[in-house]
């Protein structure tokens, strides 16, 4: 009986919107200090930051308790990404670093800690996870984007090595190169470099950005664009075009009925 | 009685399309001296400015006034930020500004002045309103674009100050630089210069470039196209398809009702 | 009845695609010979091209004569934009142009020559008609594009004037370097210099770039992409699915059709 | 009977999801051997990538000829151009190339084994197909955007040759130029240098920029997107809402028949 009113005031405290602002304002604290790390601190400052860092990550192993706490099925709590992200990046701030070397991984949880701003607003876990469902079908256009990125870097590095080493040595080395060209930084110049040894290079250079590029980017653009519709049909067109139809599909389903009872009518009328 | 035929003679002006065309050539005329009083000028033409200036002033204030008392319901005319905005434009010209500090007041209030363009032509109004209707969708992947940066820009300035201290020495100058990277500007530059002392930090700046620029960038398009697709299926849909389909309501409609004559006529039958 | 016969002729002739085939092939090499003509060329070349040149103006001028007498009406002839810009293109090459100043102005129009190419290949006509109903929304973009440069160049030769004359002496210098900036190209060497002087001008550039670049640009991608997509609905949605909703509309007329007829078989009954 | 049995047993293995993993396991192998050799090499290195090579090479003919085999109608085997791509890598590989000048051939067949990856995965042949559907639209695209850097190109060597003659003295150059010009790379260097020449030649770039770069590929973006989303709607939209309009089609069919059935019976009323 007990257990059950603990249980009922840990959802009221997790659905309450002045503890969910009250964490959004710990998240902003929290992401303003790693900012503010950045600078020159005074010795003072620096031991006030200790002292607030261990507050905002007591803070947060409270909330994550409390929203554990207040699952139901508590193992489903782990289900959600979010939420295992949320309780790794706490756990990790619990354990004490105290050398040098471990000092830099602590810094590394703190910053990380600013991604809890997505994990916190509905929002912009939402934009997370439509870019994640463009994932897959992008995943197969950066494939071959690699294809073709790998093919000419074979290229690159097999014909232009003796023209610039520093850009075309190896296969790495070309794909950064033709990175940068994708990027168009200061890509006329490795042309004119190489059309000075091969005059046709041109063609590999500007065939390269046309694939790239043009053709690939825009690719991406579209399957963006695509996903975008798809979920705005979701929300949008099934409200109002379909539904007419289906009102349709109810006004012949009473068709249906009344002829019925038209022909029960007609069959009484015969006997 | 007075007072009504007034009324109607201030709707009548505000109606009148050569009222609203001189308006358009008052701010015309303002927007092209802003761009002539950035040449150097002779003691005449500053003088004549002068003048100009305050004719222009009162030619607005005019202006609002028709605007307003025209207006049946006179708060009503507020409601509207746009004449908000042009009123508050006018008003502040009208604060007579004479120490050179002060002048400079003025000249940015002449500058704001040719806004009244967008305000004036209902098209470019309707352009910046869809713009306002995509602002929040787009506040929150800016929201989480600000994430990323300042995420990287923490990494940045912890990792790469001693690389180049310029650059990267604290999170606002990080931001900055991240900024630039976005833009390609010289991008290949801060990359090299950083890979000489960090080896793999390619992988820092590549997963930079695909995170914002591919595919949050994108996703702005995306939201874009949706909003300005939102308004044309408005527009054109509304009246092509689902009225078809209200058609086939009106007709199914038609279908129950001589159904149910037939009813009542084998009803009649069968007494 | 001679009369008929001839324009029947010029009706085969221009319908003809032999006939269409060599003006295309024409005009391609009207257009590789401006290429050839950039390059330095023997005496004898010169020669030979002036009389290809003539021999090329003489085959344009039959063949906008056949076009023009095969029109019914033939004034309806003029009435297609690209007819006039083809009449106009010969009727100028046929000016005898002889002093120096006017071969520029024989070159210039040897060089529009090469634009019949869209004027005789359907796609390309399509594909900028297409451009072309873009244009008056593209417009007002356009407008609301400059009333934003307009503004950002005033504020520019007010307050950076003194950092770089070259760069923001006057407003239209300004509005070049916003261009530039736009493009990104060196523009944070614009910015640091700036920033030099300015701590917080990075406001003033970041600002239009968001505004212009990202914001305005994805408008223009709407546009262009609601424009395609109109008329890719013209083409393929109209012959799917509103056909099926006639096709619906039709068997609801048939169902009316059946079901006045088992009226009049009730009301017969009756009798 | 024997011989249907092997013909069996081929299918069997080609449909194998272990073979086709084996297949794509051997690709990448032959992919990274194409990367590693652009580094310096160990000799033996060197000897053991010549013995690989063949295993692949003898893999990869093995693979074609189960693949070939199990064709039902061998010939229909070469129809797919993806197969046509495949056995002419293989073959080519099986020639025999010894002298200095054919092992660079040798070398370039390898590194276009890479794109064997597209071939043997499916969902990157069907991004292939749609890029391949996009071409033709794309094609005409391309011409109009090549017409209008011809038209620039002519000009460019027609005015700026003396301005600098490295950038605009024949056409193939100034086409380059200008394609430098539409990616942005260091352009106002060509700008500004041109523009002490020809003061009014901002609008030869400012005006080719908007043609090539704002307006002709955003109408590249908006084929694809339409291309996309035509075989978006192919895959979804016929799916949902037709199938609803061909269930209201069915639904009717049965609104004829129940009617004619109620014919029928008012009929044997009637006698």
């Amino acid at each position: 009986m007990d257990n059950i009113t603990l249980m009922d005031r840990l959802v009221h405290i997790r659905n309450n919107k002045r503890f969910e602002a009250f964490i959004i304002f710990v998240i902003i604290a929290s992401a303003i200090m790693v900012g503010v790390k950045t600078y020159q601190l005074s010795p003072w400052l620096i031991n006030t930051f200790l002292v607030l860092d261990w507050a905002i990550t007591i803070i947060f192993l409270l909330e994550i308790m409390v929203r554990f706490l207040a699952t139901p099925n508590r193992w489903d709590f782990f289900k959600d990404a979010w939420n295992l992200f949320d309780t790794l990046i706490v756990t990790i701030s619990l354990i004490p670093l105290d050398n040098a070397e471990m000092a830099l991984v602590a810094r590394l949880i703190r910053v990380f800690r600013v991604l809890r701003m997505i994990s916190i607003i509905p929002e912009l876990r939402i934009l997370m996870n439509s870019f994640f469902t463009a994932l897959p079908r992008l995943g197969y256009v950066m494939a071959l984007m690699f294809i073709i990125f790998y093919i000419y870097a074979a290229f690159g590095s097999l014909f232009f090595e003796k023209v610039n080493p520093e850009l075309w040595s190896d296969i790495a080395i070309s794909l950064l190169t033709l990175f940068r060209i994708m990027t168009f930084e200061g890509w006329t110049d490795i042309l004119y470099e190489t059309m000075d040894v091969y005059p046709w290079s041109w063609a590999y250079f500007i065939s390269f950005i046309f694939l790239t590029t043009f053709a690939f980017l825009n690719m991406v653009i579209g399957i963006m664009v695509s996903v975008l519709e798809e979920e705005h049909i979701n929300e949008t067109e099934l409200n109002d075009r379909v539904v007419t139809l289906k009102d349709l599909h109810g006004e012949i389903k009473d068709l249906h009925s009344e002829i019925s009872e038209l022909k029960s009518l007609i069959l009484e009328n015969k006997k």
